[in-house]
């Protein structure tokens, strides 16, 4: 076998590794112990204690499914009626890269103009207003929750207060706020983040802690702080084929992400190089094509650029511009090195 | 941490312990290789060369799922117009135990009696012909593919005679035969056994090698012998969720299942334990459910007997009986030692 | 055009003509009166209140929808959640001739043996016992509503004793019991029946009362006596298709058929036609293959007697019962008259 | 009974009344003539072949539907792959007034923005090439399909060039291309409209000709011009509720209204009424909201004559425009009477 790309570096994307070492060790040192399927295991309930902790939310239910499209179907599925739909940035994951995964459960993504990848609570009430004030409302799809992800698909974050006022017009509004944190630990890290996982917690219904870009092989972490929230989620789990046999994999997983803070610390990693490139970057007169401090720089580039730097980097093509120029993404992750800068930065 | 069931004996399934240690040590040699996501690296390939060469299908599409319930779902949708449902036994897996995932996805499953768990190429042709000659049959749901699985729910196996005979009338009528391969490694290791998997190949138009019960940490492998069967299969795997993102992970394992036969040695070490146990429970006088040869038996219990062995081994719940007995299923794997099974038939 | 049926005797199905001339006279005296659209018409709350009043049930909600299987699919799908399927008789309409439209919907048909076309208390006591103490239950679906029709598939009907177990039953154990009355005025008006339309109201959570196949053009009135039970009910509808842009066709059909007791007397006729043909049957020795009071005769004709009649009159195919034997369908009408049953037993 | 509206003005929508007279006197003169279900029967068969004819399609697959939202429903689901979607003008009567019923069939609307309610063929070669050019694309729902409406949403009609065009694109690209005439007649009747229902049969690969809102009870003709485009389409429409058990009530319909060009008359009665109450708008200093020659106007109205006039005619609410004014619909149709136009207009 001839690992092509081993030696080129790889900056295309934060799920290009196995994963944090940690996790492997402990993966073979439980290996031999026998436990019972489908997350009834003790690895999987130390999991969710844990979790349950870090989020200050006793009560919460936690689930842990493979891959972020099939959670996102899943909970949204489990939390809207057949004739709702789900509101969202028109840029988010679910309108735009998860291959019609929702409307395949049968919902209408109901999108909103995006700011800076994100929604605002008022942007929340002018469209309930309007859909409440549509004399044809009936025949239109009735905004059955909300959708947002942190950081956004554009790397941005919510502040505290921008997440606290949409809790605030969701509950007042009897709409479940799900956010999506495929790559939370990105988020968590940032200096500039003012959101705990306990915030997230007490303001959002759903909401999952991403493993699968974060460190793990594979698994996100569905909290549902308040106990009851969702009838047979368990059965949703399996009917969606998202329920894993051997759950203990998933629980052992996140039993190491959340022992000494390492989701925490991981993400530090990321940031610090990321913050790095796109230092280097700004001083070398790039242009970012959305500021956000988190893990994913997104840079325009000329084709040229882009082709020449192919040769010795992995990027991640992210839209094209024009016929000149393109958005490649620059990812960091919990496995970049200060060689890995060091060597990219170098190219730019 | 308390690992509560780590001393007690496990038979209750085949997926209680992590995977084989060489894909352990395998993930971790690779670990910080970087590759390109969604099963588009050089581990992934090399996993589907082997598969290939192991199938004799040198066309053959290959794919990486998750779990067996995940796989039925996806295959079953991609082989299926909407009007059409799948024949399968009435104790097929997709009927009874998954919770309703193929009608998720729209379809019926057209169930036909079953005779030790298999169906047989003249049901297939009689059910064809009633429908068929059923003036209503636009109002009633078309077969539109075949379900089976080797070993099947009662771990029996189709002969080579009858698998050939099942895709005869398949082909004859146009009705994709799919076979469902969760626990493969253990039909194929069985003396009993004459089906190869270039056999399966030949004979079928979609099956699936199961890893989540046969070694791996989960996944299943989906082949499709000939190239171009089903158009847009990437793209429906996204749709349902079932896409990872580390692809790699899936082919790694694969991978190594497929070095050296592993996976042949998987499952002889699994038969030869079950056939162990099976002499001895036979000895004792205990009565079989169903007689098979792979590596799941099914022993009718008194109840009392099985509350009394529970202190000590973990058995798999099957069925009731009646108010007095029940049928438990033993299950060994390519992890049961010959001491478990010492201590496991001194308790019986 | 020839009216090439228009001479052969017709004993197919009972929509085998128009409507009730009254239904017609009815829609041309009221054609060009204007009134607002999707039910919300005079008409149509005329239509209802007498619905209501039939009932019994002043708070019922009751929705005009236009066919059978679409009746039966919007309830089922509003009732149901994701995870759970619909109990019926193994020969319930929803199980074999839907062409697959609860499936569709995303639920499974959970089919318990008939009896007389019929299904018991017991059963759903025995069937739900089985599902609670089945370790893997859930794994397996979960029963969440009960289906029967009256009369049933095989024209027989529920006594008021049978109806009040079932209810019963239903109601300890929260599933809510929906009937489908396609053919329910030829059950009302069996002297052998004693169950009420109030009877109905008052022990099923959801009903309809057939038009289609009971002198109406087309329609069928679902009722929820229970006002409130499901939710958003008119969007379900219609998302699903089913909702009228001129409700008042439908409104205006029930009014008449709601008014003078015209469903009643209608069914009548049908019941008379159909017993004297019964008599004539048996006097000649024909085998039934299902005794029933209703309007449809079930009768077992060798193939040769079958091709015979079918140049004078037409029947129903039903079902082939071996290669020289069928059952066919009489089905008399609100439509069927005297001379119809004359011609038809003197061909026997 | 009180006819609450009967003395009130009605233009809210071309639905408010029964049906053209010659259809409920043909229904009347065939009402006891005996035929065959489904569609079977002989008046459908020869409405089926005045529609081949009058679309100048000899072998065109012809299917009655009840309405537009099912039909639309049942088409899409037809012609899509489960990974597709359906490209549609935003404003698109799927995408926003059908309350989610593409969604539930599990495809994604893909919208284009709109110009005066019309797509054009340089915007679906634009998507498509940005799709083909993302490197992303299997992530991204694939179009499958193309539905546009004549007219569309906005009363506007697409001129012969315009679908010319259209046509072209989707050929060169193999997507099936779906018209939508809900309101055909009124598009076909306009001076102003150059494109004929042979030019609609020999461009689009699927088309509806709507019945409701022209002058039926109820009934949607769906032609396929081109014979065996889709498989199984008689199963689908019955799996999804859609199949009329008295098929012959909609054939009727559909005969009286290809009979001695009476879809065509309908129409221009409407389009002369719509056409007096324009120039008086006109006249008076309205403004419209859009501009287009068929039977239904968008006002623009302060709320507080929109109030003022809502106590003598019953116009159709479209839109808020902002707190002071919003847009109305007059929609004329078969029915509109010179008298009710002079008395609209004296209002106004």
């Amino acid at each position: 076998m001839d690992f092509r790309s081993a030696e080129k570096l790889g900056f295309a994307s934060d799920y290009m590794e196995g994963a944090h070492p940690e996790i492997l060790r402990r993966l073979s040192e439980t290996n031999f112990l026998k436990s019972p399927g489908y997350g009834m295991d003790d690895f999987s309930e130390t999991a969710r204690d844990k979790i349950r902790q870090a989020c200050d939310a006793p009560g919460a239910e936690v689930y842990f499914l493979t891959g972020g499209t099939q959670t996102n179907a899943v909970v949204i599925s489990a939390l809207l009626r057949s004739y709702q739909g789900v509101i969202s940035a028109d840029t988010g994951h679910i309108n735009g890269h998860e291959a019609g995964a929702i409307e395949l459960g049968g919902h209408k993504v109901l999108t909103l103009p995006n700011r800076d990848g994100k929604i605002t609570a008022e942007q929340l009430i002018t469209y309930q207003m309007a859909w409440w004030q549509d004399e044809n409302r009936e025949h239109i799809v009735m905004p059955g929750m909300v959708y947002i992800s942190q950081p956004t698909e554009q790397g941005t974050i919510y502040s505290l207060e921008e997440l606290e006022a949409l809790s605030a017009v969701c509950r007042a509004s009897d709409l479940p706020l799900y956010l999506d944190g495929a790559r939370l630990a990105y988020a968590l890290a940032c200096p500039e983040n003012d959101v705990t996982l306990q915030d997230i917690a007490r303001l959002c219904d759903v909401f999952y802690i991403g493993g699968t870009k974060c460190g793990a092989l594979f698994g996100e972490a569905v909290v549902i702080p308040r106990f009851g929230l969702i009838s047979g989620f368990f059965s949703i789990i399996k009917q969606h084929g998202a329920l894993l046999a051997k759950g203990r994999i998933a629980g052992i997983q996140f039993e190491t992400l959340f022992t000494d803070d390492l989701y925490l610390k991981l993400g530090e990693n990321a940031i610090r190089a990321a913050n790095r490139i796109r230092s280097v970057l700004k001083e070398k007169g790039y242009e970012l094509a959305y500021e956000n401090p988190t893990n994913q720089i997104f840079v325009v580039l000329s084709k040229d650029k882009a082709a020449e730097l192919s040769d010795d980097v992995d990027l991640g093509f992210w839209e094209n511009l024009d016929a000149e120029r393109c958005i490649m993404r620059i990812a960091t992750s919990w496995a970049t090195t200060d060689n890995d800068v060091d060597r990219l930065t170098a190219l730019l």
